[in-house]
């Protein structure tokens, strides 16, 4: 805001892309001088993914802070304001509002939890079928989706699926963007949830050089689990839970040990209902494709573990819809469901 | 247009709603008075549903009409011309233009087959489930879902549903919006498919005066079939197919004969599936809930007749994205399936 007029906007909406201050200062150009900017939280101190906020808003001079909360990342904790005077900038804050709360607190929850930042995605049918029952294969989505799926995977640190789809498509679980990766960015590392060490040896995702792989168990054969682990970049983590399958929480501990901050999950069905049921998603995002598979064969983004009650199913927060080409995107942030009324006899038409 | 200037825009959205001319000249308000009317289809002259536009063009002072088809009705075809120059309004057209051709289409289609154009609607959660595995029913979407609902039930003349529907929901098929129906609308007709003539006897929707009801069957057991055709309204129409199940064609045929002009379809998951394998289906909308149900059990919108081809499956024409509350709708027309180049040998993930 400048004399009374916003002067530029911005937001954070990728993991490792620009801070919203930064996006906010680049939209105002040189409107930013003399500016006051007005953040939901405190701006970094620190290098991370990218420069720090309290930096580039001083070096844009930009006069005046506002920030309603206080960033719960013990790193960046309390420090913008002593940053920010030390280069003449007025600190306000935190003037800590019920907006910013609600905003904020998925990050809050993710920073105080000892795992990885969990966010799901897939694409579908229409009728919510992310393949064809039978016959034959191909992507669904757009030329424009599947460019989102490689800018998210190249802004996270590692990519998870299930061994059936291992088994199934063989991914490289690669960040492929015509122009690159990101600049400082490498390639995802890659976790396979495989609870008896299914994996084919030869599997590309087990191929690609330059990344770690972290294969999740239960009950490994032994000799299969020593000649994975000799594989370069290739880890076994044997964490076993009571039903004989992975401990979902328990791997992502590891993961969260091993660096990975941020976890793309692209499934199978179940490996991303079982993370569901387990309250382990933060964020969801689904690509629907206008197109009708239909089929009572034809697998769906969620598989076991059905949430039987409507009232309490996992429900997006404040959802996004966009339009990816023709595609449709739906994103949002998983909120612990709250009691609604629910009408206690009748379906979806009365 | 006028002076170079839009000054008003409109678009024909529900069908029984105003056209698209009359939404752009309330929406020009005085300015209309010696504008240019840029339409696509021929403007009509009849008293349908709505007044006849060109009527409404002249009398809203608009001194010219450029359209670019000729309406493919009949009743329609060719007669703005006249009337709009006998009220001094000059005309140009057709100008037909390959956007024009696109958009015109499917009415062009529905126009000359003898059937209902059909719109088929269902409402799922995020991952494709019309209802939960088991446990609490309830309403999937949210209070504006619903409305829309009521507003298309509102404006077609039938609304179908399978026998399955009626079983689990014992739906009443009928619009019911605060404010009561439209103006000039009554309830719409209800269209049960029910090849073995399975409906309950004491089911809602036979039960709701004032609209007619046609039961689609294909084996009726005869004393059964005499008790429905008793009920005051009800029909039973018998149109067996080679399957032993209900000849949907011909089923729309009948309801075509009987005036049905426009059919909402609202399920279940196979009478869905059955009319999109039969290329009998001219319009998708599909409601999407941010919430997530899973389960292998839950039904969703489409079962049985599987498209294997993600080249061949129906897809959306210039699908539509819109938000209605928290949900996402998306809508199109459909198609035909156009060959594209589909990757051999590899899933979604790569």
């Amino acid at each position: 805001m400048r004399g009374g007029r916003v002067v530029g906007r911005g937001a954070h909406t990728a993991y490792g892309g620009p801070h919203a201050e930064v996006v906010a200062i680049h939209d105002a150009g040189p409107a930013a001088a003399g500016a006051t900017a007005y953040v939901s939280l405190e701006p970094c101190t620190t290098h991370g993914k990218t420069p720090p906020c309290a930096t580039a808003l001083a070096d844009a001079g930009v006069v005046r802070v506002v920030y309603a909360a206080t960033d719960p990342n013990p790193v960046h904790h309390g420090r913008a304001r002593a940053a920010l005077r030390a280069r003449g900038v007025a600190v306000r804050g935190p003037v800590e509002v019920e907006g910013a709360r609600t905003v904020l607190a998925p990050f809050r929850r993710a920073l105080r939890a000892r795992r990885p930042w969990v966010l799901l995605k897939w694409a579908s049918s229409l009728d919510g079928r992310v393949s064809p029952a039978r016959g034959r294969g191909g992507v669904i989505s757009g030329a424009a989706s599947m460019r989102f799926l490689h800018e998210l995977r190249a802004h996270v640190d590692a990519i998870a699926v299930g061994a059936g789809t291992v088994a199934v498509d063989d991914p490289r679980l690669t960040s492929r963007l015509p122009e690159g990766l990101p600049a400082g960015r490498r390639q995802p590392d890659a976790v396979l949830v495989d609870s008896a060490l299914r994996v084919p040896e030869r599997a590309r995702v087990l191929r690609t050089p330059g990344r770690r792989v972290f294969v999740l168990t239960a009950r490994p054969p032994a000799a299969k689990a020593r000649r994975l682990a000799a594989v370069e970049g290739v880890e076994v983590v044997v964490v076993p839970g009571r039903d004989g399958r992975v401990d979902l929480a328990r791997g992502l501990a590891v993961l969260r040990d091993r660096g990975v901050r941020r976890l793309l999950v692209e499934g199978g069905p179940r490996v991303a209902a079982s993370l569901l049921a387990a309250g382990l998603v933060d964020q969801v995002a689904v690509v629907l494709a206008p197109l009708l598979l239909g089929g009572g064969d034809a697998p769906t983004a969620l598989a076991g573990a059905p949430f039987t009650d409507l009232a309490t199913a996992p429900r997006l927060r404040s959802p996004r819809t966009r339009r990816l080409g023709e595609d449709t995107v739906v994103e949002g942030y998983l909120a612990p469901a709250r009691p609604r009324r629910v009408s206690a006899r009748s379906g979806g038409r009365s």
